[in-house]
């Protein structure tokens, strides 16, 4: 599919990525580089990569596909880098959560005849780093590819079949939609679980052991996603602030009807609040984007 | 250890704690009463109890242990039919999420010779229904007991010993600690996770289907939460309202402050907040109160 593919940052996404071309031919060369040493002692240690570049310049030259798996605050220090080595008619993707400021990036080096393709994979743990990665990450899981300003439709189909052959479905879209969708879908539910977690340990601090013992009422739940990669949410957040802020906004005045309606006694409006959020979940299931076992599963572990 | 036991209601509590009875001999009789005619057809079906009583009466009647595992708002009425009927003695118990309200219409009652102790068990799922029950539900899991108001320590003793018979912890505390922490393990959560899936679905109708396909981004743990049963959940909102809104009060400020934060591009506060909350989930698996496996095992699936 491409002669050569470069990985730049190894971690969950760029080693799962990783895996799953190491098990399926797709590529002559597979390329990696990552800034961190203890990332590289592991891709070492497992055995991932043969390839590992010494200096950006080198892991991208002659490169058909270079994938930015990084922070969303690295990309410009990636592509001062890596600007002029860059191979005519390369593609260039990325795997980050928010795309309209690394899209300015980008459109500042003003690149000729490299063809810049966001993508985004609707996948991931709470884990992070080369270890956590796996090859089954994006089965059945959607990669949205951002279309808006590239005009060569075979360098997108391109990547689209990429993505498939990653096990992922795929979906075009632009950047302001896929920046708008994803606040609701994952930057909100983030920024929920970090504040929610926190305001559970911080009104009592003297009964910061009672919340960990009963935790699974519910609590837990958040926790996971509360716990994801400090640096990469750090780099949504601040990228993705003026969607996230209105739909918070948004948020806070549902949470204050809520409050309302508790107050007042209002049943009626509590069960249609109810009822609707329940055939969300029921949906999602049918669409194939969640597992149906209760509790997650946990009920058998 | 008692010669007959009593469930009122038999939905995902009641009827796990029927099976574990049904499966270990701690009581000569077990008696079961569910106004729902399907739940009673699911008993009859599933083979759970061979002692269905017709009315609360005859449920009651000669039962050393009475639980009531049935919506919070529905106590009133059980109580006014089963006033005359308690054995002398008997202890009476609850499975409720909330138990200052409860305990009013308990002391309304002014019971003679019946022992009222309320428990807690912080076990469940996103399920309902005698179907949904099973008998590992409590198995390291705590069980709260309120001993405020019960001067037998024997009958405390007994009930206690009952829940870790069932597979539970249990710790003993007060109505207002219970109702306190809870508001903040579990009925906190919840109220947000209704929130969160009822802005997100709300917010853009257009882009409904878009958000129920990239909910893997975050959106759909919250989801499993927000389908618990509407009406157990109506009761527990209103019965806790107070501790409720004192509690999203600080969560409201939490996200204002995190707003704050996101549009100056305080990096140091959002590190401050991602690192606290990734420690909670650390502690909570020390615990024993979640799996380690990411994404809550879902990667196996």
């Amino acid at each position: 599919m491409f002669e050569k593919i470069t990985i730049i940052g190894c971690g969950l996404i760029g080693s799962s990525i990783l895996r799953i071309i190491n098990n399926n031919k797709i590529s002559n060369t597979v390329t990696v580089f990552d800034k961190s040493k203890d990332v590289v002692e592991t891709i070492k240690k497992e055995n991932l990569c043969s390839n590992l570049a010494k200096d950006i310049k080198s892991a991208v030259k002659d490169s058909d596909l270079v994938i930015l798996s990084i922070p969303l605050s690295s990309y410009k220090e990636v592509l001062l880098s890596a600007k002029d080595s860059f191979k005519n008619g390369a593609i260039i993707t990325d795997t980050g959560s928010v795309k309209k400021e690394v899209n300015k990036v980008f459109e500042n080096f003003n690149f000729k005849n490299v063809f810049w393709i966001p993508s985004h994979p609707i996948a991931g743990t709470e884990e992070s780093g080369p270890s956590a990665g796996f090859k089954d990450l994006f089965k059945n899981r959607w990669t949205i590819i951002c279309e808006d300003k590239n005009p060569k439709k075979e360098k997108i189909e391109k990547l689209k079949k990429f993505w498939e052959f990653l096990g992922s479905k795929v979906k075009l879209m632009s950047v302001d939609e896929h920046d708008h969708i994803l606040a609701l879908t994952s930057h909100l539910p983030h920024a929920v679980a970090y504040n929610i977690v926190k305001t559970a340990i911080n009104t009592d601090e003297k009964f910061k052991d009672e919340i960990i013992k009963y935790s699974a009422g519910g609590l837990r739940d958040f926790t996971r996603i509360a716990s994801s990669d400090p640096l990469m949410w750090r780099d949504i957040f601040i990228d993705n602030s003026e969607n996230i802020i209105k739909i918070l906004d948004e948020f806070s005045k549902n949470i204050d009807d809520f409050k309302k309606a508790i107050t007042e006694k209002n049943t009626d409006k509590l069960l249609k609040i109810f009822s609707s959020t329940k055939n969300v979940r029921k949906e999602i299931i049918k669409a194939g984007q969640d597992v149906k076992s209760p509790d997650f599963g946990r009920k058998k572990s």
